[in-house]
């Protein structure tokens, strides 16, 4: 099967004659990208027109921001667009309570239908829609962080520096925890280095009488130097960085009871150093369930704890892999029946949702099949359907679908091809639809639950129409198993020549977690590619086997051997790419960032007679200098993997590099540390090898902001100056 | 006056042509110098044949290692060498004493005109040459540095770790100092940072009875941090770094007492920072002297201090400076009157000597005129010449003159054109004299006190006689002050076209204490630049003023403006090749490391049209960021001269930049800190300016041992892809 998308064609080349006689260069496909197009004018002038902030007010109304100055409403009847709130409005009402105004609308959180909230630099403040006046305000902490407010009570948990406090609805502040060593770190989102999906470390009950946190404590996590250059006299900041097979963070589960004022500590049953994740809290509120993961990744037992006394009460079930267990996603607990829930699991081979009883009984898997479920978007009003997003169509694609419980019976509600965004109102009688594909850039619609569009709310105009790009397509081809459809994107040069042979640039990630090929707007890339394609470049990408939302199975492939089944499938890209009369056989580069440097390196060092030129950025180099959570997952520690650790590494491979190898490191990052392409680049000079080397002295894992234009030309200038 | 050497010339066209007809390439000047030969060969198979540690005997024996297993003598009648030990007989004497055998013999000393000195790993033995046995033997502690010999009393002093000690003549072992912070730091030679000349911190007064030593406190210091990537997981190492207009080191002088056990300090008279310098004892014991330096380093005293009670008595005299005063050497005081003494001084615009009694009367001006003498070799029997090493032929050379004291009568004893070296017998009636000059490798003869040469010792082949070299000439050319004559260094290409046009590289160091350019062999430089000279290159080198041995006046011309003048004097030099038919003027490099890298990059943003392609290693990027000691001499406190240090900075200057630029630094550099290059990066980035980076992540503030020769691949295949 070929999916083949033509993204842009020039239409009218009658019409080019024209302009380029009249020198009318701006009009009509005409314009090129400059670099600063490419790279930040994505999320600015090119970004295709979209609804801001969208959500339901209650089932038949939902909002948006208009213009960072207006909250837009409209509803499923007419679904004519009016204001309810402007900026002057808002301004005027906290102007009058004496509270700074607002520069611009940049969020709203609805408390209830008529009570809508805003958060100002020293307030949250909650606003009576229909009295137009200040429902209710709450100081703001100075260096506040992880603000967790809980509408059903009206408090605000957050944290300031490494511990917990609470501002009760009735303005009392509690402090919860009052460690003062930092290396104890309470409320953090910042536990387990965010795996598992982690991306909160503080958790209301249902009722709001208690409020169970995490406890970091990881004063016995080695210290990383990394250095700031930016001061009058460099400065040291310590950052802990646990690396895989060394002494790891040790987590605790905190409740604090609002009613006794005291916390208690779950008494979990496993090692110091596994991993408390998926914190789920009984509808109840008298149990709190976690998903506990040994440290080997391989064992999950979801345990059901006392909230009350922190007693251990049972193990609702077990997960075991040879390989890795990875729960990332909550227990969903149906209201109709507080004692069922649904619970993701990759068991079969995909992701996928079971429904359980409480007691641990399982009543039965709800999806199915050779695709995998990505999002869980609720239970409708009486909790017989639930709404997903899936890859049933296509792994380029998130189309939604609805799953009877009972029958198990699934219908596709979104209909066009491409990548689906939902939200659905309260009831899920309603959804509004943002998607793109290949040819369509954005559209919104809002829609019924039989799929009926009842408005289309945007269908934006192409932002590009007027630029020269070169052709995008997407295709398949099979993986190096000889069996596995793997998915790839191709860009072709500005006014394309297939008599031509053109130099290729191989743009890679390839780890897992990451999806890079989809049927979106512009293929699912950002405009840099299309940048090269405009120099003259091919562009190519392929999702190797370890790559996201294929299965299990297609992912845990890398286990134990990072890179080693990845570079495989990327060298059966390279056979395709060989096959193409247009290519050039002699000039075929590679370029990828973290795992995507790591894939980078790992290719020029096993195919040093395939790739000229590689630009690899912050890239893993040994296993061993990745930390504990990622890399023992993947790796195992390197104590139990020796032989895998020494096969991927690329220390003791320099010796077969040959093209030009440029590796780009930002000074402080403290994900891939910075040792990682420093003993690289040590180890080239060990055995004589020359390489090309860049640093970003004051970026962490990622060079961001305006400074990416900078890398993203650092880059451009290495693949012309040696490729072309 | 232009100078011109021809270095190697071909000289017989047709035993070329056999050559080439025979495929013979390594006969006759054909020879090609790899990488490898150029960056390490210089000192070892194209090394020109020496006499390993030369030293006197007495007046009429010297002695030399032969082949590193032979103690060998000559002397001065009939000058036949014979072989006095050899390291089979004395390691048969270290054998039956137990004492662990030597690999090769490395160096020797003579305690008497029979007792000669070794050291092994573990002990310093002292042999007896008439018995052939052990005289006397030392253990040397493990860790033991700073190991300063007396051979008067055969005491040894030594340090450990921040710490001094004595082990005496009978055994005893004796700890002076006790200090446990490793802030302070005793008996150190890496004190005021080695500027001034300090090359040692441990000072036996003339009999032994006093022990005088520096104490350095730098607690008050700066952390540095340098982080070790070599370890398992990277590791902080702290240094103390002091820069400039910041908290710099205290620095004291202890005496110990051997009759009464005690240390006292000296009552030095300045402020805390001030620098202590040339440590001299007087003959009689019973004073010290020290030449006392404000950190202003414009004011000198020469201070006398009681040496068993630590009190100041007088200063002798005092110099001073509006721009630096910089002592460098110690008073030498004439055996045949100890109330007088040598001094070292610039105070008439070049160094020269002054003899001065004891009181601080000044006697006379001993030598005089536009030249500097480099270096003082000593009195005769009875103190009535002198005999020292100046530029007074041409700053490009070394002669040896006798100066008489009394009528100032200058007489030259050296006659070949060149660079010599000087070891005199002890009454200055003999001297080995080994010299080179662009023609001759090296000689060394014994002389007489008439000039006479008794024995040609060493004519030394030229060991480079097989290969093909460019032609390398010397000449000069006008300072930037219109006034100045500057000596340069050219080597043109092999097989040199003048019809055709050929690319430049400037090789700069410009910083002060440095000359590149000498009438010696390869005009003073290493064969990196003849290798880059066979591949095609014209290397071109200027002492600019600011350089070394051409006197005051050129040499503080960079005072409160490091760069500037330096920069105008340069492109005098570009000028100069501009004009020459066969230069490439669009092909210009410029390529140096430290003070050098920083004339490189100042050179670059200041003359974006003149350079394409520059590099710079371990550059100075702001004074700011360099060390009290050397950078406040030259540039003063920011504080004090704040104009100057942003005139010279090269972090606003970014935005010139136009070529391409390498910048290069040791990722563990305590010379030149990374934070020079690292800020200059960041800036480029902060105005979108595009460079080049390598790091030798292990390595200090040079590349040094084997990975010198990456280095040099490294900067050569830079100026290949961009400037060829």
């Amino acid at each position: 099967m070929l999916h083949k998308y033509k993204l842009i064609k020039m239409k009218n080349t009658i019409l080019l004659f024209i302009c380029l006689i009249l020198g009318i260069s701006s009009f009509g496909q005409q314009k090129e990208l400059t670099i600063e197009d490419a790279v930040v004018g994505r999320w600015r002038q090119f970004y295709p027109e979209d609804l801001m902030s969208l959500k339901w007010r209650d089932n038949e109304r939902f909002n948006f921001i208009k213009a960072w100055t207006e909250i837009a409403e409209g509803n499923i009847k007419n679904a004519e667009i009016t204001s309810i709130l402007k900026l002057d409005e808002l301004n005027a009402i906290l102007e009058k309570a004496g509270i700074e105004k607002l520069q611009y609308i940049a969020d709203y959180e609805w408390d209830s239908d008529d009570l809508i909230r805003f958060e100002t630099a020293s307030k949250l403040v909650v606003i009576n829609l229909s009295k137009k006046s200040i429902e209710k305000s709450i100081d703001l902490k100075e260096n506040a962080s992880n603000k967790q407010f809980f509408k059903k009570t009206g408090s605000l948990a957050y944290t300031i520096d490494n511990n917990l406090f609470v501002t009760t609805n009735d303005g009392k502040n509690i402090q919860i925890t009052n460690d003062q060593d930092k290396g104890i770190v309470n409320g953090s989102d910042y536990v387990h280095r965010q795996e598992f999906g982690i991306d909160n470390g503080i958790f209301w009950s249902p009722d709001g009488n208690y409020l169970a946190f995490y406890r970091k404590d990881e004063t016995m996590v080695a210290d990383y130097p990394l250095v700031d250059i930016t001061t009058r006299m460099a400065t040291l900041h310590n950052i802990k960085y646990p690396m895989a097979g060394e002494t790891s963070e040790q987590v605790m589960l905190g409740v604090y009871n609002f009613n006794t004022g005291k916390t208690i500590f779950l008494k979990t049953k496993g090692a110091k150093d596994d991993y408390l994740t998926r914190i789920t809290w009984d509808p109840t509120e008298k149990f709190i369930y976690v998903a506990e993961l040994n440290r080997g990744q391989n064992h999950m037992m979801l345990n059901k704890f006392d909230a009350g006394t922190g007693d251990f009460i049972t193990t609702l079930f077990e997960e075991k892999n040879p390989k890795y267990v990875e729960p990332e996603h909550d227990m969903y607990f149906l209201k109709s029946n507080p004692n069922q829930f649904l619970w993701f699991s990759e068991r079969d081979g995909y992701q996928h949702l079971y429904l359980y009883e409480t007691s641990g009984k399982l009543i039965k898997q709800v999806t199915q099949g050779s695709f995998v479920v990505t999002d869980f978007l609720g239970f409708d009003a009486k909790d017989q359907n639930i709404y997903v997003l899936t890859t049933k169509d296509s792994p380029l694609e998130r189309q939604l679908y609805k799953y009877n419980i009972k029958s198990g019976k699934a219908l596709k509600l979104t209909e066009s091809e491409g990548m689906h965004q939902v939200k659905l109102n309260p009831d899920k009688t309603f959804f509004i639809d943002n998607y793109s594909n290949s040819e369509i850039p954005r559209k919104i619609n809002l829609v019924n639950d039989k799929s009926k569009i009842i408005k289309e709310l945007v269908n934006a105009k192409d932002p590009l129409k007027d630029y020269k790009l070169g052709e995008m397509s997407i295709g398949t081809l099979k993986a190096a198993d000889g069996n596995t459809d793997l998915y790839y994107r191709m860009i072709k040069p500005v006014d394309f020549d297939p008599a031509k042979k053109y130099p290729v640039i191989v743009y890679v990630y390839g780890g897992p977690h990451a999806q890079l090929v989809e049927n979106s707007w512009l293929g699912g890339t950002g405009l840099w590619e299309y940048y090269m394609a405009q120099k003259g470049y091919i562009m190519f990408t392929l999702d190797n086997r370890g790559s996201a939302n294929r299965g299990l199975e297609f992912e845990n492939v890398i286990h134990r051997q990072c890179g080693q089944e990845e570079m495989k499938d990327q060298m059966k890209g390279i056979e395709y790419l060989k096959s193409l009369p247009f290519v050039d056989q002699d000039k075929i580069g590679v370029d990828g960032w973290s795992y995507g440097g790591f894939m980078t390196i790992s290719l020029m060092v096993n195919n040093p007679e395939t790739f000229k030129v590689a630009c690899a950025g912050g890239p893993v180099i040994d296993w061993k200098y990745y930390e504990v959570m990622y890399g023992e997952r993947y790796m195992d520690t390197p104590q139990e993997n020796p032989e895998g650790y020494e096969k991927t590494s690329l220390l003791d491979k320099v010796e077969n590099l040959k093209g030009r190898l440029m590796i780009i490191h930002g000074g402080q990052d403290p994900v891939v540390v910075w040792q990682n392409s420093q003993d690289f680049v040590k180890h080239c000079i060990d055995k004589g090898v020359l390489l090309d080397y860049f640093i970003y002295p004051t970026h962490e894992h990622n060079v961001r902001g305006k400074d990416r234009i900078h890398l993203m030309k650092k880059i451009t200038q290495y693949f012309d100056d040696f490729l072309k």
